[in-house]
């Protein structure tokens, strides 16, 4: 830990406050001017600052930046989603996650594409301290980072909360369409919508929404809250009323409904696309009303999850489709091939078409959600 | 939550900052005048702070009271040791826990009785959100308690560090001789010695030392560290090179060896000495060296616990005894009638006695630690 962060700390903070823009305002993605389609990457678990106190840690965030460079080169999305669990804020000794955070996002900012963050349950968990440390005589990577950190030099690192992550990420950063979701529903709180509007219309007609839920977990339980259904349920009935328009959704642990559904994929009773089966499902901890009200509401076409390292599938489920993302981090348990799913929104005809791109630039498991 | 926490926060650093006091400096605990006996209670597990959002958590925390009352007022100990989790800082949405661990040291204050206090496995713990808070439509409880709380009103309550905790105790209490323990042994913090001297003499012979550690839990593994059984071994060796003056130790998870005792004790193979039986050793995570200095040297005599409640047995082990204390909160796990383990020593000829005296007055399991 020969770095100081407490003078990394203060270059961040010197990074320009982001301008007006209303696009970013209103959450409105457009098609680029020409394109027939909206591409959207999906980033899911990054893993961020993994051991820093050896040498493998800072290793696989640079593996991870060339994955996403790989990938934005490749396909030249015209957004990002980050989908959780961009930091195993359990793993390092830091008091401001956003710095590894702002590293898990350079790559996508680099390159001027917007995109949109959601938390996992790793964001804001609190550092633990690895027990094999406290059986040698002495620990030598208790020397504290700094002797600026708050609190002087008391080795303290509690963990940066979701809101000062995200304030962080939407204060330093005019790309960023990520915002707080709505009080009422904190300590939840990547909860909000976002709207693709139509390449042809002055109008901001919307193609399609797109849904950011915060499944919890770090701080509070892996759950998607009865308040946060509520919420769905009031913001899709007041945007789309007659859900003439299609919806898909994302958040970061899969509910209880990818159990069942990879059980029925098991038993041969449904047909799944993806190319990795490699582990059981770790769903929330409860189901409380979203999944009832997904099912039941004909606009939603697909939900996309991270969470699982070793899954990649989509599997149909009633008339809508669960989706996981791709492992895109070299951080996280795994060494399965990384890569992201990415997702096409095409419109007049609307259409929603989703594959996986690897690292090494290959394709696989395209698949057709919606049309 | 009708209480302004901001308020009494404020309030409680009006405390005056505790005057000078060198048997405090020095870690010097005098038998009172004319007395042959110095006599130790020891409080476990008392659990402030429960449920507060709910009528019997602020109950039990009054009925608490009213056992460290009763034993004080019956026992009138010479010194009180506070043997962890005073506080359930998991079950609390508070920003500074030193609120409730401040109720917890009242009754001793009140009466004028020095204190030590070490830490358990909830004083420094993060609240825990209750699942089932997320599954209704709304979280009444999700009011911030006050709007001067740190970084506005969040709702973030990340647990008190230990280091804050210790700190607030000591300068607000001139009767504390709780201290910090060394920095290279953080983040394990409450590791000391206090010298009980003799009665008769002026130059402060030692005729016990105390040994305080800290088990951790809540915030890092619960263990006692190989570097904190090297400052023991080092500590021991300084004040007490000769072993010629006996020595006890306290902390708050049962070590690996308690399971042992237990299972001979079940076995018919070992006399304990106790009324409590009810429960298994909810061990520290590893055994990193301590025991083996504890067994071979011959000054140590005993070794007190809390964190079970449903034990209170004193059993001996090797050369020493090790010892429950009893559950003395109403917080906490178990509805075993509480109380408190006394210790008394003599001086001239030595001896150390112990038994429990329970909330109704009643005295049981007496027992010869040491003579």
């Amino acid at each position: 830990m020969t770095i100081c962060w407490c003078m990394i700390t203060i270059l961040f903070l010197l990074v320009t406050v982001r301008p007006e823009n209303d696009d970013v305002t209103n959450g409105y993605l457009r098609f680029a001017s020409g394109n027939k389609g909206f591409k959207v990457a999906l980033f899911a678990d990054l893993h961020f600052g993994e051991n820093a106190w050896s040498d493998w840690g800072p290793d696989h965030d640079l593996s991870s930046i060339k994955v996403m460079s790989t990938v934005l080169d490749v396909e030249r999305p015209d957004f990002v989603v980050y989908l959780g669990d961009l930091v195993t804020a359990n793993n390092f000794m830091v008091q401001n996650a956003s710095l590894y955070w702002d590293q898990a996002i350079s790559p996508t900012r680099a390159r001027n594409i917007p995109w949109a963050s959601l938390f996992g349950n790793h964001d804001d968990a609190p550092f633990e301290w690895p027990i094999e440390w406290f059986s040698s005589s002495g620990i030598p990577q208790i020397v504290c980072p700094s002797a600026c950190a708050s609190g002087g030099d008391e080795c303290v690192f509690e963990g940066t909360t979701r809101l000062e992550l995200m304030r962080d990420e939407i204060r330093r950063n005019s790309l960023s369409y990520t915002r707080f979701g709505p009080r009422n529903l904190w300590p939840s709180v990547s909860n909000y919508v976002l709207t693709v509007v139509s390449p042809k219309s002055d109008r901001n007609t919307p193609v399609m929404f797109m849904y950011f839920l915060d499944s919890g977990g770090g701080s509070s339980p892996g759950v998607i809250s009865a308040i946060q259904a509520e919420w769905f349920r009031n913001k899709s009935q007041e945007m789309n009323p007659d859900s003439s328009i299609q919806e898909i959704v994302f958040w970061h642990i899969p509910s209880k409904a990818y159990e069942k559904v990879a059980k029925e994929a098991a038993a041969g009773q449904t047909q799944c696309v993806g190319s990795m089966f490699e582990e059981g499902v770790a769903a929330q901890d409860a189901e409380m009303g979203m999944m009832k009200l997904l099912k039941k509401r004909p606009s939603v076409k697909a939900i996309f999850v991270g969470h699982n390292h070793g899954l990649d599938w989509c599997c149909p489920y009633e008339k809508m489709w669960l989706c996981y993302a791709r492992h895109t981090g070299y951080g996280g348990y795994g060494t399965w091939a990384r890569g992201a799913r990415i997702l096409e929104i095409t419109d007049e005809p609307f259409s929603l078409k989703s594959w996986i791109r690897m690292e090494n630039g290959t394709l696989h498991s395209e698949v057709v959600l919606s049309n």
